[in-house]
């Protein structure tokens, strides 16, 4: 247990009716104790009871900061494991910073990002891909996403990994038991068991690894690259889009354009928009104008929007089709047919026609007078493919898991290769330790201050 | 008690480490158990303790939603007076949305603004002065506007003014009394205590109405125009000050700038800066470029900060100061010589003797390279002498307050009037009906939805 006690506050930042400070540390109720006044005279906070909400005042001076209630969590049954004070106070900015700053003076540490969920991993109340999808909890904005984080943070598929690992454990101590009487070529280890397990190891990774572009989707949108020539109407359409979606998110009382931005929830699928330069309409421009960022972008995303003017179809526009055609390949390429509030029936056949070559859907739109614009996102929801997530589904969406699988993974194929070429036990050995060691990253039995602070670093404060 | 139970986000918008969901009503604790488990299985919601929290899941068609930390707060001893539950949840705003959801799902009303401190004082928690002073306390952003709020929630004027409504209300039916035995002739009521009261009535009021102009300076901050030329450096001077305030203020994790646009706070004291449009260089053009609007803003202002470039002086200067000058009468005004990076020490004598006309601090700064803006900074804080608020002064900072003190005191002013004059009773009786209505309309003895609406109104929801 550390023996700093740290203070923070853990409601989101700005002017609430309310909002919560929340201490944590040995000292918790001690510090708390010294600048807090119970309603009730003869009462002291040091003869708190757990999970009891109490009513008093903060006093710096002997003046009365604030009114508030104060709730005392016993460690180690609280959030970090540790004693924690949750001080609710009223929400004015400066009453929040006042109290926070009264902590500090009476001994309490400024608690750093993921500090107070840093030490609910250190103090073993939950392991650290646990821990991180308390902070993926917090930012989900969708129901996928936030249902994706809630498994992984009731247990997910840490809890199968860690069971492996352990049975991956076990029979090293065999292989390794082994070496200590190589001389007498003795075989503590079944190697046919041992084999069965890998195996079982390598699918049960290829699965969790094959779960991740679905997981990074959900949980980072899926990528739709935007791309057409100047005055095509991509701004206006991305506009539209953004714009509805931000309509149904300022719903949600308090999100901020920061968080959102160029990010749509539609039908419960969260995409994220990459806008690409307008390609200039002079050929030899188009080299110069960013036309390899544009197709650089196109390479990030998994959909293609590709916006055409249909009253006016660029010169360039065979050439153009074929650059873009080979840089889309592999992903789903939307062909939107802008402006046809402009033009006639039959010119939009003609316009098809032009494409026909071109393996991508079709949607004929109007950005400007909202035509057609909810096919466009049907077919935005057909393209993502997104399967839906359960409750209880393991998907991982963690960049960091997803490497330390790919990792776990080739170590245990070579597990599996050594097995089938009956290589030596000390390789055999090195080489279920590395994937022992892979596994051990995820769910934290392997780590070090450097992992850790990556991981809470990217907290918020007060979490 | 109202028969409906309300529910609102009560801590600040957007995402934060946890956020707090407030329930109220007779079936707070009904909607919660129906939507939470515990992670005790025996335990029912429906048993709480008081004061108790709780750990558990809040459930939606059998799926968990969030691991929550519910407490449960009985009415008559809850901020409202009803029953309470505060659900304290995960911070995402998609979380806190869809609680919310389940809650109104299951028979919640969403919150109107200010519902919970409405229901309080109609509950007869606080009186209305205290719970205007909830908002007021919310909002505060320096430690005087905090320290005046927290004094009028913890009872502050209202007490005073209660009691003596109450010895007013005991003369006035005295008067009545007298009234019903009119042709008797007799005095109930004795005039010279009724006189003395009165006095003793007007003097409180009349000290009371004195600290508003105070009070709202420190609620409101401190008036201040920026007054001066195009090019003088005003935008660079505000925006110094403003951003000196901004960095310290964004030390306070999460102010937003909305809130503190053109606020800041020097030594305790805020200042709300009144930037006016830069008066053009053009004779001719002077008046129609918004000079009129110049004026009126220095009339809202009680400190003119006057700008001037050291290094150009207009040349409609003399004309300008006579105008400016007038319409700052009885202002406090800060000549301001800017860029005196630019010019030498005998060239400010020059300078300055051109205005030794004019009754003016003055103070030669360089907003560029940010010289003597400290002592700028000294000028404004000693202008806006504002006395220091100890903790438990009376200070009115509500426009409504001081229009009730300001119409009680007319209303006490005619009944001691009335008494030198000796006029009937019954004129008597109206008179100070009249002064007993005005005060009761503070404390909110008398109300009506209409006040309500307007007071609750303006509040955040979830307080």
């Amino acid at each position: 247990m550390s023996d700093t006690t740290i203070a923070a506050i853990s409601t989101a930042p700005g002017i609430g009716g309310i909002a919560v400070i929340r201490v944590s540390g040995a000292k918790a109720l001690e510090v708390c104790h010294n600048i807090f006044k119970s309603a009730r005279s003869s009462f002291s906070l040091l003869n708190a009871e757990p999970n009891k909400a109490y009513f008093g005042s903060i006093l710096e001076n002997g003046e009365v900061v604030d009114e508030v209630i104060l709730t005392y969590f016993k460690g180690p049954n609280s959030f970090t494991g540790e004693d924690v004070v949750e001080i609710s106070c009223h929400g004015s900015v400066f009453i929040q910073q006042k109290i926070l700053q009264i902590l500090l003076k009476y001994g309490c540490q400024l608690a750093k990002p993921g500090e107070f969920t840093q030490r609910a991993f250190l103090n073993g109340k939950m392991d650290l891909s646990q821990a991180e999808a308390v902070a993926d909890l917090i930012a989900s904005n969708s129901a996928a996403s936030h249902r994706m984080a809630l498994s992984q943070m009731r247990g997910g598929f840490s809890d199968e990994l860690s069971k492996l690992r352990t049975r991956l454990l076990d029979f090293v101590s065999l292989v390794e038991l082994e070496l200590d009487f190589s001389e007498e070529d003795v075989e503590f280890a079944n190697r046919s068991q041992l084999k069965l397990l890998a195996t079982e190891i390598d699918t049960a990774i290829q699965r969790l690894a094959n779960s991740f572009s679905v997981g990074n989707a959900l949980k980072n949108g899926v990528p739709v690259a935007l791309v057409g020539e100047t005055n095509v109407g991509k701004s206006t359409l991305l506009n539209l889009l953004l714009n509805e979606d931000k309509a149904i998110v300022s719903d949600i009382h308090g999100t901020t354009r920061d968080v959102i931005e160029d990010l749509m929830t539609i039908r419960g699928i969260t995409f994220r928009f990459i806008d690409t330069a307008g390609i200039r309409n002079t050929r030899d421009k188009i080299e110069s104008l960013g036309i390899e960022r544009t197709y650089q972008k196109i390479e990030q995303a998994s959909i293609v929007l590709w916006i055409l003017d249909c009253t006016q179809l660029s010169e360039h526009m065979e050439w153009l089709t074929e650059k873009i055609a080979k840089r889309a390949e592999g992903k789903k390429v939307i062909l939107v047919f802008n402006k046809i509030d402009k033009i006639q029936g039959e010119e939009m056949e003609v316009i098809g026609q032009m494409f026909d070559r071109f393996d991508a859907e079709r949607i004929y739109i109007s950005a400007k007078n909202k035509l057609n614009t909810d096919e466009l996102e049907n077919l935005l929801v057909k393209a993502a493919q997104l399967p839906e997530i359960h409750p209880g589904d393991v998907v991982v969406n963690n960049i960091r898991h997803y490497e330390a699988l790919i990792n776990a993974g080739t170590s245990i194929k070579r597990v599996l290769e050594g097995l089938e070429n009956g290589i030596s036990g000390d390789f055999l050995s090195q080489d279920i330790r590395e994937c022992i060691h892979f596994i051990g990253e995820i769910t934290g039995q392997i780590s070090n201050d450097e992992i850790l602070g990556n991981i809470f670093g990217k907290f918020c404060i007060g979490k």
